[in-house]
Parts: structure tokens; sequence; C-alpha cells
């Protein structure tokens, strides 16, 4: 079956879920019409504010993502959600328990939810998840929340990819030490403490609070991540954590720093497109191909060439 | 002051503590003779062992590293010891306590120790290290311990920078499902459950053992991942620990996946050195300078450029 591109994303521009969805399988796949596209979907970049949420399995992510879909559609805006599964080759994710099927917004028109394998890409965030964004961009999403679980790096790619980054925790997890060494204290705009009708969620609010404080390094006018209690399965907090995401993003605007955000982020979107072009140039060392990287790398790996040389005949 | 690397080498051949610290140093800062340091010794490439040791704070990692470093020296061998201090710009590494200083080793001519900041590297090790790794082995050391917090993504790194990864746990600190969140079931060739005379000492080697069970995908002959019990403040289990060390190495040596391993990580350092060249070619979106990247991500970020065709000409 042939593909129009064009003819696709005019259907995705009407708000047709299976065009979505198909650019989206598109982009994830790496389908040969990839390039052809992202050049069709970068008329509208820009459109649409990205917020990443992060936290430990268990603090209820998917449950307040689909709190934050429902008020955000209160506010009559259309939202996509993006929800970064982890496909670890150990676990097949099923260690995670099933994820909240978000049934609530199934049949809401306005509404795109999608799944992303994070396959090949050791528990991070899948990495056409910034393309698919794009996707819902131009299908008229006016908010994408992209939701991972966080384990270390995929918190530092869900804050490079967001415009916001909100980190979530519960009460009785032990989340502030998890925290402080999982380095989600240097990656959150906004705080929720989810759960907040338990005990201890008055001090793991306090303890996230102190160590907030602690890193703070502020100069007057910066931001003060705010810390929002919430019960996302009542919707309790929920507002709020809404109004806190909007002030953020007025700061951001406001202080040109989204600008900064997405410029950076652009910029890394083409190194690493930049890298596969020319991985794809020079091969790999898995596999057993003899490939140009390969041959170098045996050689670095037998003494015969420093990495430096190697590095430079690569590139030539 | 003029470095003669040739004499600084030489020196560090000898065994001069001060001449390898000065070479890890020079390859730390990145300094202009960096290259040809690197080119210097890529003829001592492969005689050391690299072991990679990684878990939580709190489990005894600097101790476990210590008391490895007393067993390594009964057998005779000349140790170096890299301990990668997460300087997090946050913590400046405050919140993980004083480091054990391993003083039991300071006046043995044998053993080279060297903390290693990573700074630049969020979480993560030293970008480095492998290189510094290139210098004790230059100087004669048979076996490098790299020892790194365990936070996500650097013990990934540590598995691709070693050719053997101790993966450490304590008894009574969740570790067991700790570790299948960060992933550590993929990627620990030894398991030591340190503190073995705690209570719980037993259920966690009995959930670790479980949970390895349950991600097994074993072909015949495939290595099987041991679960030593330590006591390492007491040097208990660490002989069966360096048993468990050598029976890898001889492992990985038989089937080829030494020489495998080694390759990946060659190609990986040629390929992490390739893109600091391109980088320097192209520049950077931090700071205000006007560099090609720049101009490139302002366009995507505009919506006047799609990512693909920036790549290309970032590469033209």
């Amino acid at each position: 079956m042939s593909i129009d591109v064009a003819t696709l994303l005019d259907r995705a521009r009407e708000g047709d879920p299976r065009a979505v969805a198909r650019l989206i399988s598109l982009v994830e796949n790496g389908a040969p019409q990839l390039r052809e596209i992202l050049a069709a979907l970068s008329a509208y970049a820009g459109s649409a504010y990205l917020v990443g949420l992060t936290g430990s399995p268990g603090v209820g992510k998917s449950t307040t993502t689909n709190a934050l879909v429902s008020e955000y559609r209160a506010r009559g805006r259309r939202v996509g959600v993006l929800a970064v599964d982890p496909s670890s080759p150990f676990s097949g994710g099923a260690l995670l328990g099933d994820r909240v099927r978000m049934q609530d917004h199934a049949t809401d028109p306005d509404v795109f939810i999608r799944s992303m394998a994070s396959r090949g890409h050791l528990g991070g965030l899948a990495a056409a998840t910034p393309q698919a964004a794009r996707v819902l961009e131009a299908a008229g999403c006016e908010v994408v929340l992209i939701e991972t679980v966080g384990v270390g790096q995929s918190e530092i790619e869900v804050a490079s990819a967001a415009d916001t980054t909100v980190v979530l925790l519960a009460p009785g997890m032990g989340d502030g030490i998890q925290a402080a060494k999982a380095g989600i204290l240097e990656i959150g705009d906004v705080y929720v403490v989810n759960k907040a009708d338990r005990d201890g969620a008055e001090s793991t609010a306090r303890e996230l609070n102190h160590m907030l404080a602690l890193g703070e390094r502020r100069n007057p006018g910066d931001w003060r991540q705010p810390i929002v209690k919430t019960v996302a399965a009542r919707g309790e907090g929920v507002v709020e954590v809404v109004e806190a995401l909007e002030k953020h993003r007025a700061y951001l605007a406001e202080t040109g720093r989204l600008q900064a955000r997405r410029l950076a982020r652009a910029a890394a979107e083409i190194e690493a497109i930049a890298l596969g072009v020319l991985r794809t140039r020079y091969g790999s060392v898995h596999g057993s191909d003899d490939t140009p990287l390969r041959r170098l790398a045996e050689r670095v790996s037998a003494g015969e060439l420093d990495p430096f040389t190697a590095a430079d005949e690569l590139l030539a």
C-alpha cells in the first residue's frame, strides 16, 4: 500500500486519530517516508507545550497524567499523551505492572494517547518520542504530556525533551533519598507529591523542600520549583498542578528560556540525526560485518592505532 | 613548564606514582598533549583486566574495592583504582558522605589510586575514565578497578567501560526492587551481597537469584552470574569474589567475548572522540556564540527547516 504523506497529514490536521496513529508509527519505525514527514511537520514546530512527567514506578504517573488530561480538556485544550513503555530486554516491562489505560478519554476526539516503545535504548525515552510529539503538535495538540518511568537516564532525557518537567513522588517510598541519588532534583520544574492522603506525605514534601533548598544557587528572578500535593485518583490538587505548569510556561516565555530550551532541543535532535547518518556510513562493530568502524576498532583494540587517529580516519 | 610526554611515560612505566598522576591529570583535563599521550599509550592496549564496580550508595563499594586491592596484592598483582566521584552540580557530592580513603594501600608502590571527577557528565562515569585506565595499564597495572556510584546511566557506562562488571547490593535497602528498576540486572557479570552478616542478607540474595532466574534467556554454555556474599569490612568472601572474577575473565577469553567487549569499547571511544571533533567544528548552542549548530537549531526551532535537512547541512 502506498502512503501519501500529504494526505495523511491533512487528515491528521483534521483530527483523524487513525492518521495521527499512522504517522506516529511511520516515524517510530523509521519508515522511508521519515524525512518527508518531518519536512512536512516542521511548519507546525513550536505550537505545542511539551510537559514531561517522570517518577519511580508506583508514584501514580499514569493516574496523574489521566487527571491532567481531564483538567486540560476542561479548559478546552486538545491534548496528546506519549507514554514511553520500558521495554527492557530483561523484564519485557512486566515488572512495572499494568498501565492505567486512560479509558476516561478513549472516546474523546480531542485526546490522542500513544504508547511508545523504548526499544534499543536502555531504560530510556524512545528515540522517536520528539518526532512523535511533532506529529501531535501538527494534529493541533496544544499540550503534549510525555510520561516516562523515572530511572536515571530517562529522567534526564525527559527534561531535555520537554518544555517543563514534572517530577512525581509519593510518600513512604524513600523517595527523598532516591531523588537525590537519581539526580531528579536537578531536572524538575514542578514537583508533585501524589497520594497525599497517605501517611508520610507531609514529611516527603518537607524533605523534598529541604533538599531543593540545599541545592539552591538561585539568582533573583529565578524559578522557584513549587511542590504540589495531589490525590490524582480523586482529582485533588490537579488544578494546582496545571496552574503551576501555566506559571512555569509563562516564566519560560518571559525570560527567553523557552526559546533557549527549544533551541537546545533542536540542536540535540539535529546532532542525534547527524550521528545516525554517520553511523550508516561507517557501520557498527556489532555483528560480524567488516565495516570501517570495525576495522578501526580492531586496530585500536590491538594497540596498532590510538583512538584519536582512528577518529580522524573515521571522519575522513 | 614544558612536559615531555616520553619522559613522563618512561617514569610511569617504572612505577613512579607522580608520573602516573601527572599523565592522568593531563588526559583528564584534555591537555594539548592528549593525542600524543594516547598515541604513546596505545602500545600497551589490552594488557590490563578492567573490573567495574557499581551499586547504590551505602552498599560498601569503597570498602569492597579496598578489600579487592588487598586480595589482588596478596596474589602479587599491580593494581589500579579509578574512583569516579559524583560531582553533581547539585550536591557537589556531599550527599554521598565520605569516601573510604583506602589508607591501607597508601604506601604500597604497586597500588595506584585515583579519584576521577565526573564533571559535565550528569551522574555518569567521567569521560576521561577509559583514558585514565590506559595510563594505569601502561604503568603496568594488571588489574584496574573502576568504582562508580550506581545511578542509572553510570551503571550502563561502567558495564561498557569494563571487561567484567560487579554489581554490589546490601541487605535491607530494598535493593532487589531497586535493581530491577535501575536495570542493573542486565549489566552484572558478578553479584556481591555485601554486609552479609546483617539481617536480610539471605533474603536479598534469594530475591536477587530469583530475579536473575526470571531474566534468563540463556543458551547452553552462557555465563551464569554468581552471587557472592561478603563482609568486605572484615575481608570475608573477598577471595571468592576474586575467584569469580578470574572465572569470568577466563570465560570471556575462551568464548571470544573479551575481544568482542573490547572491540565495542574501542568503537565507543572512537565514536565519542569523533563526535567531540565534530563539535569543535560546528560549535554549541549553549552560550550566545553564532555557531553553525546554533544557526541550524534556530531554523529548526522556528519551523523553517526540518531536522534531517539540518543534519545534512551540519555534516556537509
